[in-house]
């Protein structure tokens, strides 16, 4: 894997990571593919959207249908038949929020599965090991994800595990796999600085902020998000984990991150909530119920360039399939179609400019 | 509307019936679009597939969103996006089979919706008002789904209705909207000789024959399918309505029917059921845990082309959405290419061998 920075704007980077699988351009935003799908989305449909690079979740496939079966199809790209790259997270965070029973020792943490409540176990080695059998493109450290709010002596305990897992996985990385760090420390300035030094000592292909938007106020958030950019190596992809708000994500690029996933827009579009260059809209409301018009003029995606908001709003009240393919289709194509003009932003020299547009569109 | 039948097979008979929206080779297979949507399909892949018609269901579309709202929107080609001719039944059927509180008389059906339970009324006026606004290619008349089992008197009755709300909807017919009759009678050569003799004298573009498959055995089913299509004009096109049990279609087409609709393919592919040319396949099934063959080696869909029956079943086991996808369009795939395949045996004279060739493998 390789990173080239080919533009600046202040502190916010447009760059391209070039992959065995293909090149990324940077601010990137990733699909999230949970269980081997991007939800409602085929992965012809994906690429024509422009998704350069999807996340997969290692604590979902590890559980369903089981990382050796994935293995045997022929890994994760042939057997979702999506042949860009792909970036799994550690399960870290899944393990945390979804799983029940959780005991945590020095080597990993003992749960029960949310699926049928079988036990389990995973630490760095198994982390480690699922994502090399998955055959990710990049591949995460194995985290704890520090809750909030929390004592600073539960901060401090939870980022040294993370700093000695984080240790563990960097031995076991094998040649044509990245990996990326992941920085804790909840909102203590301190402790992320420690965190980042700690995980720069051992030198990963990249660097993620994981532990925020877990219930601290946005100002919190935003101030964490300035801190850790500038203190991570210029020369890496900075990665800022699970946040996907518009605002957030203008506020992140501003400060130097490359890299983000969330599942804002597939899960909005399944709710029937639909991102425009006017800002949000609920399909579902009365006043569409005869609108010709398209979901979003601006938009050139299929569907809004083949439907009306009157069927939208038809297809979600008879809650047929149709519906959440085509919410999907466009909400993706919304974000990856504000991460290009963000990068062009950037180019041009004029992000300030294009973030203050945003804000007031999408407030 | 025009039909032309160009090659025949004993009483087979392979055609083409020509639309302002397009021409649709018969024997023909219409997938259901109920609620203006074939459910987990977009209108491009139905084209890319190769159906040439689609079946739209007038009791949904008048219940919800309503048939004034499609109207207003530019029809119901414009509304879902399909530029390919559109057959709307009437409702009868729907009425009969969805509703509550059914009350008959002359004029029509007073029932209760399945959706809110509020009140409405449908004879042959407004089945032909509502088609006539949906703006469908070929429109069926307004009759009762004779049930079974039931009584000679009670047949006969059901029948001299049916005839009466034809003769209305035939007076209603407009330029430019093709309208088909309905044989009905249930399983008594004399009543459904009787029927299509009415229907006849009235002179319509197309005669279907409805009631089948509601309960009876199936010899009965197929003794009635071959005395009924010798009995109806021949340069029309004979359209057995519901009916799509690959077995059912041959006996069918053999006696001289050219058009069919069934949800078979759809509901089944929701359900984890596909068709192949090995015979039914239940994808959930352990022993395609970590099959890595395409669902059929023989069919060249996406879905085959793409994937292995081990995605496919860990799609339907984590109930994603792309497993209706990627299985509804393999099953109608399925039944389109079983159509024209079965067109080339009416053209090549070789039907009955086609026959007993699928009979063994789907048995």
């Amino acid at each position: 894997m390789q990173f080239e920075i080919l533009e600046k704007d202040k502190n916010a980077r447009a760059g391209l990571i070039k992959t065995g699988k293909g090149n990324i351009n940077t601010p990137a935003f990733m699909p999230v593919g949970t269980q081997a799908t991007v939800k409602a989305m085929s992965p012809d449909e994906l690429k024509e959207i422009g998704a350069e690079i999807i996340l997969c979740n290692t604590y979902h496939l590890y559980l369903r249908p089981g990382h050796e079966i994935i293995h045997s199809i022929g890994g994760l790209h042939r057997f979702m038949n999506w042949g860009g790259p792909i970036l799994t997270d550690s399960g870290g965070f899944q393990v945390f929020s979804l799983s029940a029973l959780r005991k945590i020792d020095d080597n990993g943490v003992h749960f029960k599965s949310h699926l049928d409540g079988s036990m389990h176990f995973i630490g760095p080695d198994k982390a480690m090991e699922i994502q090399l059998r998955l055959g990710s493109d990049i591949a995460m450290v194995f985290d704890e994800c520090t809750p909030y709010p929390v004592s600073y002596e539960y901060a401090l305990k939870s980022l040294q595990l993370t700093t000695a897992w984080a240790k563990r996985c960097k031995e076991l990385q094998r040649q044509g796999q990245a990996l990326f760090g992941i920085v804790q420390g909840g909102i203590s300035k301190e402790l992320r600085k420690r965190s980042a030094e700690e995980l720069m000592e051992m030198g990963f292909n990249g660097y993620a902020a994981g532990g925020l938007s877990v219930g601290e106020p946005k100002e919190e958030m935003h101030e964490i998000i300035d801190f850790i950019a500038p203190i991570l190596p210029g020369d890496r992809p900075r990665y800022l984990m699970g946040i996907g708000d518009i605002r957030d994500v203008l506020v992140a690029v501003e400060a130097g991150f490359d890299m983000f996933d969330c599942v804002m827009p597939t899960r909005n579009a399944r709710n029937g909530t639909l991102f425009t260059s006017m800002g949000r809209i609920s399909i579902k409301r009365e006043e569409y119920k005869s609108d010709n018009s398209p979901l979003d003029p601006d938009c050139n995606c299929y569907t809004c360039r083949n439907f009306s908001r009157a069927y939208l709003r038809h297809l979600f009240l008879a809650k047929e399939i149709l519906s959440m393919r085509l919410n999907t289709l466009h909400n993706l194509y919304f974000y990856l179609d504000f991460f290009r003009k963000m990068r062009e932003a950037i180019g041009s020299g004029t992000l300030r400019e294009f973030k203050r547009k945003w804000e007031t569109a999408v407030s």
